[in-house]
């Protein structure tokens, strides 16, 4: 049978290549600390499973297609909290960021599109571009300089006749690189002069460390026609299974393009919609304890690499990532080397490979992303034990 | 802003059209009576809530891409029940029947390619198809005759050199027909000589009034290479809310196309994959008292319409819904009239007109489809509205 060649241009996600033999290891009764996932750990608020026990309606009924009045009207008064004005028919409702991303991506792009997109990026946007018959540009970086990409003629350069949109994770994933206030607005500009569309996936918002305050795309109003913001409760309320997300924009022929798919699938889960709008009562306070501990968690990471010789790494300002280039002359091989063959009292590490992050053919093969959601004591252990795998690796091959 | 030419092609839901004119004559007092959507009236069974108010993890992670294994064995043994083996790696758990079938044509469709429908045909369907760069290629029916489209040579002669699927809804939507083993026997050796896929949308299947047994296409094993099923717990358990559904094959090349969308999006809402595993216990005396539920109700419908002069229509076997021909000239200005020039004691009623089920411009005119979805008082009540609004417009047009 003939399948779509679109699809067949894709590929399975590189995230689970190493899952049999992870599975292969554990069955030979080794222990994995795993650095690979960006599943936090973190307790979802219980003000998420209130509002489920206490629904009371006889009959699940399929949610509007926009989303719920009560769950989008959260998503306002949230913005409003960071000076940001929205109105309710602003916000449609998605499964999850990805969903919201997957919409938007469909909405813009054509056979032969380009998105312009700084790398490493999040690897599940080269299916979600790829399916819509585009293509990511990326905008190169080096791991020796932190990963930045936000300079001017470093974006400028990369920008051809078929770029559609330049798309921004913003605290980054994989990097954890936080734009300043001045970047944004160069970024900003840039889309406007170049009528391009923003895409400003801001799913790690809260996860910041320097002590700043939040900020967003969305506070520059004079991108409204280029602006999309997708959003989502999954990092922010450690809530990923709830699956519930949010295109934001403010141009209406977006929005009403937009709307056509959300009709199409007709409606997001109605309990995770009626739970997540419980979620965004929880207080400030919330966020402060869950900021303190990732930024412990990444302090640990960040000293632990410094200290193994022959790593390159920036401490990253967000999200609960970071990327690291290692003294080693394969990170793939490497990983299955530790799965395999590697193990201190029967313990192993996982991380990400870096090659996927990337679509400049050949970058990445030395470098890692890793993913901090484990507590405090496992993290100085998985660490422990990179530093060791590094050592012996490099003795044996 | 430039958008898709893809998306710029479809439309907004043609269902929402009267949605603001039911709202302005509710304002005005009105009450409506609605035979126009298809969310079912039935308690969702308890198991659902049971299940969800029994979690208790305190961190609502991602589920598998794939989906739970709980709820995709399940699934498998409910198949095994009805005499249909499959693998579990067959099953892929998506967000409702919509997901499936969006994931399922994207698999498939290229630019210019064509799916093959029996119209009328539910209007969602233009903008999964449409979103893919292809097209509708309607078979044609006629109400006078049922709106029967299995007749091989009826099919048959709109095969064209870019038709690359056969989608079939079986029970109907909008139209209720249920095909016989024979009729299923013919499009099933259709699809496999011709070297179509066949994407059976079976998510009525349990809504069948005969007494038979309930089919599948999945029971021809002779034709794995080209069946795609899209299920769903929406409608079997009154759980629309829930978005959960699966697409399954045996084709394993397809089931790996469809994968790297389920990895794209992640996964599909955790707890209501739970509780929809928990549906699954619900024993044969539910699905046989809302049988006999649907049953009485579809009996009332078609001797209500029987009974206004003029109205053309067959007795449908299964789903909810029936189409019917009415003596108007235009079933669109007719529900715009109900709405807002008409009422009976402040009654009025609302159905969904019929040209959005055609691909062909022009059919379906004067035709609408009901939605069984109310209880048998509020049913009759409403079918003596649409007969005497009927009467009424007729009068004064």
């Amino acid at each position: 049978m003939k399948f779509s060649r679109k699809v067949e241009r894709c590929g399975l996600s590189p995230m689970r290549k190493f899952h049999p033999y992870a599975v292969a290891a554990c069955e030979r009764g080794k222990t994995i600390y795993h650095l690979n996932i960006g599943q936090p750990d973190v307790e979802t608020p219980p003000a998420f499973f209130d509002a489920i026990r206490s629904f009371h309606q006889s009959v699940l009924e399929y949610a509007p297609s926009p989303g719920i009045p009560a769950l989008i009207g959260a998503i306002r008064d949230y913005y409003a909290k960071l000076g940001i004005a929205f109105d309710d028919d602003h916000i449609l409702i998605t499964a999850g960021g990805s969903e919201a991303l997957a919409i938007t991506l469909q909405c813009i792009l054509d056979d032969g599109d380009e998105v312009l997109i700084p790398e490493p990026f999040y690897p599940n946007y080269n299916t979600m571009v790829c399916t819509c018959g585009a293509s990511i540009h990326p905008v190169p970086t080096a791991p020796e300089k932190g990963y930045h990409y936000a300079v001017r003629e470093q974006i400028e350069r990369e920008i051809t006749p078929r770029t559609r949109a330049l798309l921004i994770t913003n605290p980054g994933n994989p990097t954890g690189t936080v734009l300043t206030h001045d970047e944004m607005r160069m970024i900003a500009d840039l889309a406007r002069e170049r009528n391009l569309f923003l895409i400003a996936d801001e799913a790690y918002r809260e996860f910041v460390y320097g002590g700043e305050n939040l900020l967003s795309f969305a506070a520059f109003t004079d991108i409204d026609d280029n602006l999309v913001v997708i959003d989502t409760v999954s990092k922010r309320f450690s809530a990923c299974g709830a699956r519930v997300g949010c295109v934001i924009s403010r141009n209406a022929e977006f929005l009403g393009h937009a709307m056509k798919y959300c009709q199409s699938r007709l409606s997001v889960a109605t309990l995770d919609q009626v739970a997540a709008a419980n979620l965004y009562t929880v207080g400030p306070e919330y966020f402060a304890a869950v900021r303190e501990e990732y930024k412990r968690r990444r302090d640990t990471v960040v000293r632990k690499l410094k200290q193994i010789p022959g790593v390159q790494c920036e401490c990253p300002g967000g999200a609960f990532y970071l990327m690291a280039a290692l003294p080693v002359d394969d990170a793939d091989a490497f990983q299955q080397w530790l799965l395999e063959s590697f193990d201190d009292h029967g313990d192993t590490v996982m991380f990400a490979p870096g090659e996927p992050f990337y679509a400049t053919p050949g970058k990445g093969k030395n470098e890692i992303r890793i993913a901090y959601v484990l507590e405090q004591q496992k993290l100085e252990r998985a660490m422990d034990l990179l530093a060791l795998g590094i050592q012996k690796y490099n003795e044996t091959h």
